[in-house]
């Protein structure tokens, strides 16, 4: 993405979403046909009068990489490209994340401060689960949702053939009747067409299908694993700040002594809960209305890699007892 | 980051978190002084014996970067350098997104299928606005908590050269009292060493004083930020889970014509609910109990953009308008 494309983009969409709250300017009642099996718009690959021209931008550079393929799938193929890119920049915010995550608890070490210490090493943890599950993000996307908007632009590829072929023998026709309308091999032109248009009819009422359904499983998996990486996230930063509250930050004069530090296991028990709150996230699909079901089906909460170090009895244990502490603590 | 040492940091972190919930196998209680201004581990910059050598595989490239800096702000500078690495990854995550709404939504008119078309161009309009959350998170992650750590990095700077001169003076009376225990010089450089002692003793206290302040500070913000982007982020998601309900996916057989397509009112009235849903969005603060109102102060829930748009009147009507439609739509 260059940045100028980008900003093409951008613009286009703040402007529609002031509007219209929808790309295009025109209704879309007025654009297509309701017949899946009528796509002359599918085979060309010009914008339609209803697109403006900035939203043409953002293909200025990707274009030349779509070149080889046919115009049917043209388009497709670069949104897939452009998924790669926001896959790759997820991982790479994942191993940023993780990086820090270490630094950040050895940096605390070495200032010899009992408190940052403990706190910045318990972040630390905070933070890099937070990666992990913007690693675990990027991982859903590229296996539960672009690799299923691929089944489409395959579809697409392999139903042009069959448009060409359909127009060339047409195209023979048409000739034909003008240079000897007496020839008898229009009649097995005829035939042939008859024979592809059947084909055709077949193969765009198969890529209709296809793009349905695979449109629709691509996006409500992306839809349900930003959810999830959404609500797991929430629930670490909220530790997060719980744990920053027990850095006491009030000044001392040079010279004094700050009281001990004396919130170490209640940082640790914050962690615990904090590993509780993961383990037990399952989806609320009560957003969703009548569709609950579904949607409830579509997904699989996955249960955090905290769940399978079978050491929820300890952490139990350590809880409880850690817990009378605490209200020793904030005495 | 190169992925070597990512691997390095992941591996440390995975097997720490396994454990005792800390990056150090140590206990803290162990390590350091609760003397803020006793900061001799700060000063040196070779790992302390509580932390292993995978932890500092992940410097093995960065503190190259960081040679130039002095001893005791080169962690905070290499993590702050991290930082910068996360902010743009975000930043490339949100252009992608939008650049990918965009052609999702030109891809979904090329179909010629209306009820594609549709849903496509709407749930291109919430993958652009999950990007433009995106982009204001890296936003808050850099003016509101990596701008902060600078501070904490350039106290740590301003505090070594008080450290040194210290150290100059000890050592010169050292040699001295070995050539010429009988010096005058010695009364001098005793004077001089206490005025250095009683200067750095304020350093260190301000040093003390500021790190824990901008800590705390920094974090803050960059937690309450990540909840904000990930309760939005979710929103918006599940308004996609219910357009994509829209899309009728049960295949017909060639030849046949799919019903016409009669859900655009309620796809726009699912846009009208998002957009309703993100400007009424506020932080929920309960999760910090007793610190609840430190945290509802830390955070100044910022309104979306739409709010800004003065058309609420008009929306509020087309809302109820489309909400006849939608009941008479879904018959």
């Amino acid at each position: 993405m260059s940045r100028r494309s980008t900003e093409g983009s951008r613009f286009s969409l703040s402007a529609q979403w002031n509007r219209a709250l929808s790309f295009r300017s025109s209704h879309r009642s007025s654009a297509g046909t309701t017949n899946t099996t009528t796509s002359s718009a599918h085979s060309t690959n010009t914008p339609s009068s209803s697109t403006t021209t900035h939203h043409r931008k953002p293909f200025s550079f990707t274009s030349l990489r779509g070149a080889s393929q046919p115009p049917l799938s043209k388009r497709l193929y670069r949104l897939i490209k452009s998924a790669n890119g926001l896959i790759a920049a997820h991982e790479t915010a994942a191993r940023e994340r993780l990086s820090i995550a270490t630094q950040l608890s050895e940096w605390g070490e070495q200032t010899g401060d009992d408190a940052l210490s403990d706190v910045s090493d318990k972040v630390g943890v905070l933070l890099s689960e937070l990666g992990e599950q913007e690693e675990a993000y990027a991982g859903r996307l590229d296996g539960e949702s672009r690799a299923v908007l691929k089944v489409i632009r395959n579809t697409e590829k392999s139903v042009q053939p069959s448009r060409d072929g359909k127009r060339k023998i047409a195209e023979e026709m048409g000739k034909l009747r003008v240079r000897e309308p007496q020839s008898t091999r229009l009649v097995t032109l005829e035939q042939e067409l008859v024979r592809a248009e059947a084909e055709n009819l077949v193969a765009e009422a198969q890529l209709g299908n296809v793009t349905r359904q695979k449109l629709k499983e691509a996006y409500s998996a992306e839809f349900l694993a930003t959810i999830e990486r959404a609500e797991k996230q929430a629930i670490l930063a909220r530790h997060g700040l719980r744990l920053l509250q027990l850095l006491d930050d009030t000044p001392v004069v040079p010279g004094d002594v700050r009281p001990p530090y004396a919130h170490a296991s209640q940082s640790r028990q914050i962690l615990n809960d904090a590993e509780d709150d993961l383990r037990e996230w399952r989806l609320d699909a009560g957003f969703m209305g009548d569709d609950k079901t579904v949607v409830v089906d579509g997904t699989s909460p996955v249960a955090p890699k905290v769940e399978e170090k079978g050491k929820q009895k300890e952490k139990r244990d350590k809880k409880a007892e850690v817990g009378r502490e605490s209200i020793a603590n904030t005495g």
